[in-house]
């Protein structure tokens, strides 16, 4: 059903700082950088063999990151599991009782499908569907 | 550096109940099972793809993972990155300033050597390097 863990999503107050980490000491090669007004986010991506760190911050406190950091501090924020039709996943995990966070799948990060599971139902693990535009 | 995301940690008050939710819904094959009496937890390593989900459940309250729980409920508790040569790659990062969070390393699940780095200086994520016996 899923390929790969796709991504981790990490909730950091300063993506500059966090990039000393990923980047500089870690090694992690930045894919790609994208300012998301609509989430009220700044993420960058880098990259982990075929995995990816996904930093995330906000553009301000009153965002869905912003309320996270301000409840739990930064860590951990959600995983993200790449799967080669989502459409097909979705059906097949309603099927078993999952439900949906909303209406998916909208377009995420560069132009792939994603979806977010209710974390009711995934104790408490944020757990999003990626399918990138292309698999890799 | 890294090689892969080699697992992530979730942490969970039900293994079965867990296991509904990663075997039984998302179709992960469970790779390995162990009672780790020392660090007071039951391991499950469940496959996806080349990565793990690795589920953490405290074999009692006054265990790391159990006052992980009561402090902040179960869900994301670590991640941990694929490494073929840990003694190295632990030489390099603390040649960047990062510190270790105890002596390291020591052997983990599957006979796998895991070194875990100070959370203070990863952005408060908990951070596992891990060498596998085989790596894969």
């Amino acid at each position: 059903m899923f390929d790969r863990i796709d991504h981790i999503g990490v909730a950091v107050e300063d993506i500059e700082a966090s990039l000393e980490l990923y980047r500089d000491a870690f090694k992690m090669t930045v894919a790609h950088r994208e300012i998301v007004e609509e989430q009220g986010v700044e993420a960058v991506l880098l990259d982990v063999g075929e995995n990816h760190v996904e930093l995330l911050a906000p553009l301000g406190p009153d965002t869905p990151v912003g309320r996270f950091l301000a409840k739990r501090g930064p860590g951990l924020h959600h995983v993200a599991y790449q799967v080669s039709d989502i459409e097909t996943t979705l059906t097949d995990l309603k099927a078993t009782g999952l439900s949906l966070s909303g209406e998916w799948p909208r377009v995420g990060l560069r132009g792939a499908l994603v979806a977010f599971l209710e974390p009711k139902a995934t104790g408490r693990v944020l757990t999003e569907l990626v399918q990138p535009v292309e698999v890799h």
